[in-house]
């Protein structure tokens, strides 16, 4: 079981390359296999489509602000809660209120992502705000 | 599946009566063979073991805090992240980082619940938070 510290650390380099448009760096935080679910209810990810979205993030200027501290479990898995903005083309800027669940092997690589946004969980960024 | 709002609504009202202390209002937001998880990695709790947490929750004065709206999904799921405080027996009283993530029936009730929180996620509460 991979350590709670390990699992945190690899959410926040998912922050933080997400913030540094290093789209690659992102790519290679996931096993080869790994499962991606984005948003939670859609077809399952491949690795091209992982990476359409990674490059996207950074082209669109992805920003993400997490609203508390990762947590932990009693297990290989570990959460993240947060606020995305981005803007793709001809578009204002948008937020997502979202939230990210992953599983973790025991290198702390990430087998399964998550996450959970709806519809309505998208909006127009307040220009205030970003 | 289930309207967003709906589930957004059972998760408030999750809030909602563990604030009022309310175990039996607790245990209606469930289908009678609800799977939870809490914390994610230990084993599942029988119906009798969530109505002991509830009661537990409410003798205990547990409050919880969302730090954010909770998050839908494209499916029939939908979660919270969230700040849990309460005072066991013979203890301070403590917080717990956590965030749950739920799945519904077509009626709104809540068919799994996994909490997500780690040993390192739960601390004794500062005095002036709470």
């Amino acid at each position: 079981m991979p350590d709670t510290k390990v699992m945190k650390a690899a959410l926040q380099a998912y922050v933080d390359r997400t913030n540094a448009g290093d789209w690659e760096g992102l790519l290679a935080l996931f096993t080869p296999e790994a499962y991606m679910e984005d948003p939670v209810g859609t077809p399952r990810k491949n690795r091209a489509e992982m990476e359409t979205l990674f490059r996207n993030g950074a082209a669109y200027d992805a920003r993400i602000d997490l609203i508390g501290p990762p947590r932990g479990s009693h297990g290989s898995e570990a959460a993240i809660a947060f606020e995305v903005r981005f803007t793709p083309p001809d578009s204002p800027r948008l937020l997502i209120c979202s939230l990210d669940v992953c599983t973790f092997d025991e290198a702390g690589l990430i087998t399964s992502l998550r996450g959970f946004w709806g519809p309505d969980d998208v909006s127009e960024a307040p220009l205030s705000t970003d």
